[in-house]
């Protein structure tokens, strides 16, 4: 399993919708409003960047993925509070 | 040298603006609407979280800081193209 972090700039509000439901449906849990983070396994990680091609499509939009060691991970720092709208809140 | 990711979501439109104008002036460049990336040492690492620590002061405010080793960065994917409104232009 490798850890993703989703950070992602989408011009069309129903498409980045979309494209937020589709990263909750493998698995990424939002950290804030355009951001997701999650572990994935390989065949995971190669939908991800499927979807990822898919969904950048307008040359107004971007999207970054980062995978993170462990070590990278346990360094990450929050400043603030996200609050989830929906019910799966990802506390840090 | 250490290599971060910044990523924010600030709800005050003038307050967002002064977050990107900071994180520019201690050497980050813009990758997306709302993420910075660059290389700092020691001191301006802790200026960044001293930086964040102030931003992230209004509960709707959010900031993640992502410290990548070398072999994550080479591993980042980008998907779509962000073009700077301002001249420095950070391509990928």
């Amino acid at each position: 399993m490798v850890r993703v972090v989703v950070v992602y700039d989408i011009h069309d509000d129903e498409k980045r919708l979309r494209l937020a439901a589709k990263l909750k449906s493998i698995g990424l849990s939002r950290i804030q409003r355009s951001a997701f983070t999650g572990k994935l396994d390989s065949q995971r990680l190669k939908d991800l960047y499927r979807i990822c091609e898919y969904f950048a499509s307008d040359d107004r939009d971007i999207i970054h993925v980062f995978t993170l060691c462990g070590y990278d991970w346990s360094r990450r720092r929050a400043f603030g509070t996200y609050r989830e709208v929906e019910q799966n809140v990802v506390i840090f």
